[in-house]
Order: structure tokens, then sequence, then C-alpha cells
């Protein structure tokens, strides 16, 4: 017991077999598509490969046929599956899924579990999230929430209106988050549902055109209107919805930086080529000091980055609720990489901008992680109210 | 004679004339288009409307049919255009053309001027610039140039590859750089040819699919393979092409300055309605300090861009090369106007990044701004080195 | 009337003076005292030198010896002044004189003017601004006021807490601003009066220690303990305080950002001047990238600086309220010049550090201005609240 | 094996221990001499109350009278030291001292260890590091040695210019650093000289004035003038000193950042403890979102900093060269310690620029950390050199 940083070595050696993984076959894959992945075979045939590689379904318990890592084992995993923008696709760690997976092995009944986390963790099917509405309703402040449950006969009753609803188009169900009772911004009183994607109650109205494209399903907007569901499609406690979205959202954040800093790696790995490689003014663009900066920032952000990650994962696997270094840790690391990729985009000039190299995607994907999961002005105000609180708490002390 | 920003009343009345124009014309089809124009209708109905009100062509002398602006004139008509990213295109002040027209004026023969110049005054045809190449060719070093033109018989033959030519699609002629001798990297030895589109030697490879994508008929790679054009197809002297490269590029980097600007200048506007509008946490989203900042910030931002363009084109109008104040200009504009964009992205969240409102529109356009006519890295390094210079000078007297 | 950056052949001529003069006689002062003046010896052999060189009281009018510049006058000749910290001193140009003469000139009687402007004019007397208070008094927030002047027979008593009170220690005369009428947050009901040093009523109780140290006169907490002054001490007119507040700060805003651009200058010539003559790892400093990417930053920063002070000087120049302008460019000035001292420390490494030349002494004096004259954020606050206050209005419409 | 970041029993208690020393005992005497220890009689007592607190010397090995410290542990009771400029001195784990110790326990005879490492862990004598040279000798570029050591009968003869050495007022011995073979500026050829205080041959010459002044014994410039020192004066091996070099700059780069990352932490606590406590505009100050921006990310850099130093120093105790990242963690650390400090004297306003409270000593103090122990440019150039040597490795496999 003292600090240490290295991985087990199961660990280490699944990072090794998904980095080899995704250089020989995810890589290849992506470049043909331009980093967007619209059709089942695609999906098919990369999450086919993982299988045959060893290394799908990472983060889901042996019992449903996955290696069972913690939050530590995932930061190392996740990263290396996240240096191609198709690896957590093919590892089934993506989100919205890979959260999902991870909030019914906590929460599900049994039976939930074989009907719904089962084909979910094996890839057969797809899932959604159904939690953000459009201005007033929930959004970055979640106490908003305006989607109304209401008991009837034998179960509820749904009526919303939500939208970014990733990966809802082709998904099988959804999570839905809805009001069960209260009627302030109070915290109490939200419920989880899950409803079939064949619930005639449950409109996709359009998919919403997007700076990133690269999620697989895209960004819904879900209608809910008189949608029925039995009581059993309630997950975990009537009422309990807001904790259960901190259960989810924690290590969602988390899953997340974890993904986007492969691509920040990845990016760091273009710019650098291309910087070794390409003459101007008379010497190596890597040996100009603008240059130099860029790249020296850059594994800067990347080392800072994944700093705040293992101390959150820490924290998340010793039972802590990890609220402020979760915070913490995605707001630095949503900005950082979105440097990363800015820099490595700039480094390598017009080509950057270009098709050519996958830069400007991986620019158009990363942006949004500044606002999606919370926007940092929201994990800013309460990473310093929670600083401010204890303040107080030592003075009154 | 004393420090006076006021505007001519000329140009003032243009000014509101183009902004007026731009609000009630331009911006119902930009939405309508999402801000791309892929179609000679749009840009035929655009600029038909633009001589209706009155605002067409206002850098091109009256001769030619415009309004004969000097470039402190463009930098508040321009600005205005800018506002919607149609507007340019529908004052025929969009990139390349602009600057071509400006160039053609400066120094091309009353012959070449009736053949090529007045048709693209008026809209007739479009044009394109055919100078950057892709490396290690002529980048952001102008040097590097690699196109060759050789004399022969009668005229030359120019063999050459060139990547990045906006507008090269459907432009009725391409003003092409080549080198006509001097074999080293210095200066001498550069001639601009007016290459018509039809000619065999010119062949359009492909479009360059790019992060932006509003600059009308697209960023093309281009070859010149044994391409044959007669004497009177050199534009100005033979080995003076470096020289007239700046007479282009110095206001070319401003009139792109100005145009951008126009465009941080929505965002913000957008930005500032979503705040004004939108409730988050019990207050208007207007009230919140982090988005109070970011409000601030962008309108500094917008001042000083619109200070640093004034100080540059006034040098410009008084004859004065202004590479130092262009250079800072351009550095700082390409810079800032992408900070507002961004801010006023993260202002409107989720909105911001869906295609509901143009901004992450805007986002991709802007970006690329930091690299196109000089990344900011090499901009540096010329500013710089003319300080070093500076004193270097004043140490030696 | 057109744009026109040119200043008057007049300003032009003094500018010219003034920068050889502080070239000639000021630093080398300045130097010698390691940018501190702390004795009377050293105020008057500057003065007498700056009025043998012509070049004593630009910003006062004619009438009181003065050379009567408007805004846009001072701001060329305030920042060659400034290039040293002994300039303004020497010029008797520094706050919080300078400010003064301005509001004695704008409001003050005939007979006021002649006992307190004239000999502060002349640089016989000195004077100081007895407006800021401690928590919770009045200090980013001037409502917060708690200095309270009750009328009594003849005259008035005044009773607070001041402190950061420049230049106190030695003024003959105080402006004490303090409230006369209203007892809420409101801005009616506060008066400015003028308080002769020796009124037993007022104390100065000590001299703040701070970071900056070159304010002649230093920062001081004063008492006004029972202090009586006659009627015709009142400046201006009763209730008025808050209004002619604004008439001082506008402009006082604006001659700090002058006198400190002018110190930004000095630092990067500073620093210029050690990288062309600094030999690091094979080359010469400042053909490394990184030291001219600061470099150029800190060009870029001067002009853009420059630009805002501009644009506010002239829009004050032609009586406008200027409220949006001075804040903007107070805001980017006050951080930009730091940014710029900064640099030019960190080019020079630990030379820059030590006493052999004056970067750390610059630094320590720039730092405050992000806060004196009101807090960046503060600004900021009342630049999006125009902002929005701007849109409303519009929308109403 | 797995991550983990809990300290070892030991370390928790010993951090509590020095937690507790410091805010009791150090605190008072720190903020009762305003930061700067002056004589030795403060020293003393600091010393005495921390070998009285048992917390004396945490990084010694037991054999000299310490605790026997891994970097790791050194982290955490380094940083609660650092919570006050005193702390450090008190605990024996100031610079030079503490680096010094270092090296001494690594590459000394024993004979040398009983001279000069016992008395010198005890407190009883202080020493210094002489191996800073100004321009044109080792700065930043410890190539650039001029320092000679000429072997002669029975010893050395030293002849050099050194600058900025710290604690050498006092000092009962320096370690010099000088070229011994080669005449390049290859990295071979420089030995290390254990020189005693009373060697006629070096010569103080002067306190250099510096922006920061609590290292005690002040930063001088020292003279080695034929200055002779015997065989048994050579420490380790000859020729070997840049190697050694190393040794000593990677653990001492780490406890720089370690005990500064205290300051950051203590600049925190005092502008939250402020933000707390002071109304604003009608609100607690910590209410508004401009300072909860600031408090926020004060907590990001805070947090990512330790993030890296945990890195590098677990690198460094597995006996790795851990080259890059203390590289990363030392330029990350002291630009975000540096805003950190920064950002807490804004948020306390005026108070904050007085010397009321610590913070604007601390900026001073905080601020050559930018360019001590390599300047940030410097690091980042050897960090991009580093990739770029990987890559190339990479590649050519």
């Amino acid at each position: 017991m003292a600090v240490d940083l290295s991985p087990t070595p199961d660990v280490a050696e699944l990072v090794e077999r998904t980095t080899a993984f995704v250089r020989d076959v995810v890589i290849p894959l992506e470049e043909r598509h331009g980093g967007v992945a619209r059709t089942e075979d695609v999906r098919t045939e990369l999450q086919r490969a993982a299988k045959d590689a060893g290394v799908f379904a990472p983060h889901v318990s042996h019992e449903y046929g996955g290696h069972g890592l913690d939050m530590r084992g995932r930061a190392a995993v996740f990263e290396a599956a996240g240096y191609s923008l198709f690896g957590p696709l093919a590892l089934n760690i993506a989100a919205p899924d890979e959260g999902n997976m991870h909030l019914l092995e906590a929460i599900a009944t049994d039976q939930q579990k074989e009907r719904y986390l089962r084909p979910l963790a094996t890839g057969e099917v797809r899932s959604c999230f159904a939690m953000t509405e459009p201005a007033p309703g929930a959004g970055s402040d979640p106490n908003a929430l305006t989607t109304v449950a209401e008991r009837e006969e034998g179960g509820w009753r749904i009526n919303g209106h939500k939208w970014f609803i990733t990966g809802a188009d082709g998904a099988a169900y959804a999570i839905c988050m809805a009001r069960t009772s209260g009627t302030d911004a109070g915290k109490a009183g939200a419920t989880m549902f899950l409803v079939d994607a064949d619930n005639p109650g449950m409109r996709l109205v359009r998919h919403i055109d997007t700076l990133d494209e690269s999620l697989y399903g895209g960004h819904l907007e879900v209608l809910f209107e008189d949608c029925r569901v039995p009581d059993d499609a309630v997950l975990g406690e009537v009422d309990e919805g807001f904790r259960y979205a901190q259960v989810r959202l924690g290590p969602a954040r988390m899953t997340h930086c974890m993904r986007w800093l492969g691509i920040a790696r990845r990016s760091q790995d273009i710019a650098v080529a291309r910087a070794a490689d390409r003459e101007a003014f008379g010497s190596r663009l890597g040996e100009l000091g603008m240059v130099q900066q860029m790249i020296a920032d850059n594994e800067i952000d990347i080392a800072a980055s994944r700093g705040l990650i293992t101390q959150a994962c820490w924290e998340l696997d010793q039972g802590r609720s990890a609220a402020q270094s979760t915070a913490v840790a995605k707001t630095f690391c949503a900005e950082a990489i979105w440097r990363v990729v800015d820099r490595s985009l700039q480094i390598c000039g017009s080509l950057g901008v270009s098709g050519d190299v996958l830069l400007s995607r991986f620019l158009r994907e990363v942006r949004p992680f500044r606002i999606y999961d919370g926007p940092s002005e929201t994990h800013r105000w309460s990473i310093a109210r929670r600083v401010l609180r204890r303040h107080d708490t030592e003075v009154r002390r």
C-alpha cells in the first residue's frame, strides 16, 4: 500500500492487445469511412473483429461476457480504444451503451438484466438514454426536468420532449428519465423507465444536425406522447432517478474523457509525424520553436489529463462519490483535449483542415465535449460551490 | 488633420444600406441553405439583389461599375456584408475574386482589364488565384515555389502542382504564379500568368474536402501540365510576381479580417439573444457571471480587431507597405474571431452545436483562417523579425 | 472627415520632444533610483527639467500653464512619458493629480480653481482623491459608500474611513467623496468636498504596504473624524458626486492605460535588446521560435491596446460618455500590458527577475492595474450588461 | 500491484503532523516577518520547533537523522510544509540544501558525508550549489559552462564567475561545477568540487536584488579566483559533473514543485476565505460567477499539478530517468502555480496587493519559478525534442 501507478498485468496485457487491434484492424476501416460509421455492416464487422481479438466489452462483468475491469482498468483500455473514432464502437464501449451497461449492472433487477443488459453487452442490440430536454427543460440544470410520468392502472404514462438523445435511431430501448413526484425544482421525484423502442408512445422526431457526427445512431429529438409502460419498466426505485443519474454520470464523464484522450494522442501523433517529415523555411518543421511549443503543450495536456482521470477513477473504485474529482477531470480534459486537437491541426496547416488527415473530423467530434455531460461553466460552478462549502464547514468547526 | 474615426458620409450611408440588405435579403437565404451556396442560381439571385439594393462591388472603381471605396471604406462595408456568410458573395467581394479585382486594377494592361477585370467586376464570371502548392512547394513559405514557366516560341509553358485553389471550380480563368528565373529559394524570379480555364494544360484534379465549405467554388487541387500561354498572358512584368503577390496579399489579408469580423459580430448577436432569453439555474443566462465574461470578452475581441484593421487600412491608404500592421491585424483577428465564435457557441450550449443555429457552421468556416493567408506562426515569425531588424537598425545608428 | 490616425503637428512635435526628454533626462534618474522616487528633491528636479524641456503639464489648459491637449493628444504624449516610471511625475501627469486637474477644470468654481487647480497645475502642490474604502465600503462597487457628510451650521461634518488613497502623504488637499443623502445603495446622494490636508479632522493612518511602490506619495489609509469643512468646500453641486466621479473616472481610466502602455513598450524594448544580443543554444536568442512568439505577441498586444485607447479617446473628445469603450479599453489594456511585461521578463530570464534591469519593478507596478480603477471582473460585468441592455432595447423596438 | 494513490500510513501520519506544525507554529512566525526570514535567530527557532514536532529532515535517510522518505513520500510532506514560505526552512528541506543533501547521499564518499552531509542534515550548517553563470555562461544551457578547473600539484585551481548562487551568504561550503576537460560545448568534461566558504579563492561579490526574497541566504554573485582545492574536494568522479547534475536536478525540480504547490493551496485558501466573507454587489463574493470561475480554475490547476508530480515521483522512485515526466511536471506546475497565486490575488482585490495578506509576497516568490531550474521555454524545447526522437525511433523500427 503506497502510491503506485502500474496497471495490473491483466490490464497491461489487454491494453497491449487493444492497441494492436486498433492499429491493425480499426484504423484502416476508420480512415476508409472518414471517421463516421453509418451502417450496421460496419458496426457488425468491427465488433466481430473485436471479439476475435479478445478485446470486446472490457468493462462488463464476466457474467455478461466481459473482462470485468474496474474504473482504473477502463482508463487504460478505453484510452487505447479511443485512439480511433471507431475503437469504442468496436469494443462496445461507446456512449451511450457503455454508460447504460454500467447503470443496468448497478441497479437493474435480474429479469431486467437478462432482457436488457445481456443483449446490450453482446452487441446484439443498442440502447439510448433519454434525459436531456430542449430549453427550458433539463439541460445543464437537471432539476428543470419537465417530462412527467403519471401512475395509472398497472403502470405509468409518460409525456415529454427530449433531444440530443444519442444513439436513439436503431436503439432497441431507451432509459427514460421522467418526473414522478414533486412540482418544484427539487431533486426528489424523478424515476428511470425502460421503454422499448417499438412502444407506440415513443416517437423519433428527427436527427439533429450536429457539429459532431461520429456517435453511432446520431443525436435525436424524441417525443414521449402518452407513452404507456408497465410497472416492471421502472429501473431501480421510484423517485430515485436523480440519484441513479449520478451513479451513471460520474463514471460516464470519466469514460468520455478516456476515449477522447485517445483521440488527443492520435492527433498529437499525426502532428508529430508531420512535424518530423515536413520541411519549411529551411528546416524540419519540428525544429521550429513555435511548433515545438505546440508539441510540448500537447504532451503536457495529455499527461495532465491522464493524471486527473487516474485520480477520479481511483476514488470511484474506492466507492467514494468522486463528485469533485470527476468534475475537475471532466472540465480539464474537455478543454485540454480540444486544445490538443486544435494545435495538432494547426501544426499540419492546410493539410490539417483537409479531409486527407482526420484532424478536422476530430476537431468537430471533440468540440461538443465541452458542452455534453455538462458545460464547463456548470462544472466550474459546482466545483467552486464545493470548495466554498468545504470552507464554510471548516470555519464552523 | 487629427485623429478621427468617423467614416465619410458616403461610406456611412453604404454601410447602412448594406446592413439592411444583409438583414432583409441575405440572411433569410443563408439560413435556408445552411450557410453554403452550392449552385449558380443562388449566386445569381444574391448578386441581382445586391445590384438592386445598390450595394454591389463597393471596392471596384467607378470605371468598372463599383463604388470606388478605399481600404478604410471597405473595412466598414465588408464587415457589414460579412455579417452573413452569403453577404460577400452577394456584393461580389468574396475571396478570391475580390483580391483578384484589386490586383488586376493595380497591374493589368488596359486590354487585360477589359477582358478579365470587367466581367469579373460585374459578376459575369468568377476567377481563381493559383499560388499555393502542396508540400514541399509554396505554402506558408512562398519561396518554396516549384511551379515553373519556361519561355518558348511566342509564349510560355507552365508545369506545376497547386492545391487549395479557392473557387477554381467554375472559374473562367486563373492567375497562376510560376517560377520564371532563379533556381534557389530567392524571391526573384516568379511571374503571374492569366490562364483561361478552357486551356487544355490546366486540369482540375479534385475538390479537397475541407473543414470549411462556404467559399463558393470550393478548394481545388489543380495541375498545370505543359500549359501553354501566349506572351500577353503575363500579368505585369516578368519576374515581378513575388512583388505583385504582396500587392495582393496585404489588402487581401485585411479584407478577410473585415468579412470574418462580420461573422464574429453575428455570432455574438446570436449568443446574446440566447443569453437574454434563456433561463437556467433560476436566472436569465445573461445574468450568470461566467456567461457575462464570455459576452464581455467577445465585445473586447471585436473592438480590438476593428482597431487593428483600422490601423492597417489607414496605412495602406497612405500608400505605405503596412507589412507589420497587416501581419499584426491578421494574426490577432484570426485568433480573436475564432475565440468569439467559440465562446458564442459555448453560450448556446447544445443548441450551439446543432444546425438549428449557424454557429457550428461559423466555427468550421472560421477555423482555417488561422492557417489560410499564412498561419499565425508564420506571421508571428515575420512580426518578430521586423521588430528585431528595427532594433538592429536603431542600435547601428 | 474620414478615418485618419495622424496626430496634429503640435501633438507630433510634443511627442517627439517628450520622447527625447524621457530618454535623455528621465530614464537616467529613474534607473539610478530603481524606479521609485521617494523624496521631493527628485520630484522637483524632474519637474524643473520638464519645464525646461517645454513638456510640462500637457493636459492642462493654456490658462493654467499647460498645452491644452484633448484626449487624443494625451494618448500620444502620455504614452511617450510613460515610457519611464518617472515620466508622468516629471510632466505632472501622474495619478491622482492628473485626474484631479481634469476634474477641477471641469467642475470647480473660479475661486476653487485659483486656490486648488493653479498650484496643482504648476506642480507647487500635490493632491489626492479620497473615494475608495475598505470592505464593506466603496471598493469596486461605488454604491457601497459609507463615508457620510452631515450638514451643520455653515458647512459639513465628514466621517469615514478611506484606504488606498494614492499620494495622500504630502498632498496639500484631498477631494473627498461622502454620502450626503439617501441611505440605501442608490447612486443619488454623494458629494465631493475639498479638504485641506491641515484640517485636524483628516488623519493619515498609515502607508499601506503594496506590491507597487512607484506612485509618488504612496497609498494611504485615511480617517475623516468629525472633519469640518465650510460650504465652499463643496466641489460642484451637492448630491452630484457620483456623476462627477464618472467625469473623472472615464478619462482617468484612459490616462492610466496610456502611461502603462509606455511601460509595456519599454519592457518590449528591453527584451528585444536582450534577444538581439544574447546567444543561447548556438543562436541569437531572438532567432528562437518561442522567443519570437513572445516578441510578436508583445507587438500585437501593444498595437491592440493603442487601437482601443484611440477609439475611447476619440469618443470622449466628441463629448460622448464612452462608458463602453473606456471599459473595453481599460480591461484589455490592463491585461495586455501585464502580459507584455511578464513576457519581456521571461525573455530576459534570470536577468529579468534581478534588479539589474527594471522589469521586475515594472511587473510589480503593473499588476495592480488589473484591480485599480475597477477590477477586470467588474468591468466585464458592466460591459456585458450594456450589451444585454442594447439587445433588449433593439428587441423592444 | 494496481494503480493506488493512498500514501503509506507513515507518510499520512507525517503529513498530518507537518500540517498541524505549519498551521500552529510556522505561519504565525511567517506572518510576523512578512514571509522573509532574514536572521539566523529565525532559522534556529524554526528548526528547533520542527525537531520538537518530529518533522525535521523528512527526506534524509535515517542514518543521518531523517525520515528516509522516497520521492512519493516527499511529494506529500513537502507540499504540506510548503503551505508556508517558512515551512521548508523549518523542516530543512529548502533549496538549495535539500537538493545538496540528496546529491551528497547519492555520490559523496563516506568521509565527505561525515564532513559535509551530516552537519547539513542537522541544520548545523548551510550550503550552496554554484553552477549558474551570467551570460554567455551556463544558464538555461548548461553546456555553455565557462568556469574552469585546472589540475595542479595535489589538487585543482578553479576560475570562474557564478551568479544566482542561492543561499551563498552564510553557507559553510559550495558545490562548484567547473569544466575539467573538453573545450567545446559537449557535455563531457565537468566536475563537481566541494569548496569551503573560507577558501580565500571564493569571493561573494554581491547580493543580487531579485523579485523573490524568501530563499534564505539570498541569490549571490560569486567569483572563483585561482581557488585552490585538494584532490579530495572532488565530488564523485572527475568529468562526471553533468551526469551528477541530472541526479540532482530531476528530483530538485520536483521538490520545487511540491513546495510551491503548498503556496498555491495557501493562496487559494486565502482567496476562498475572502470570497466566503466579503459582500459585493449585493451578494457574497463567492456567489459571483467570475469569482467562482477563478476558484474552480485554481482547484483544477492544483489537482493537475499534483497528478503530474505524482507521476514523475513514481517514475523516479522506480529508478527511471523520468526526464520527460519531470520536465512536463515542472513546466506545468510553474505556470499553474503562478496562475493560482495570480487569480487568488485578483479575487482579493486591493487587499490582495496590500501587505495585509501575503499574496503579493507569494506572487513575487513564485514568478521566478518559471525561469529558475530551466525556463519553461527550455523545458518545452526538450519535451518536444524527446517526442520527436521517440517518433523517429518508432518509424525506424
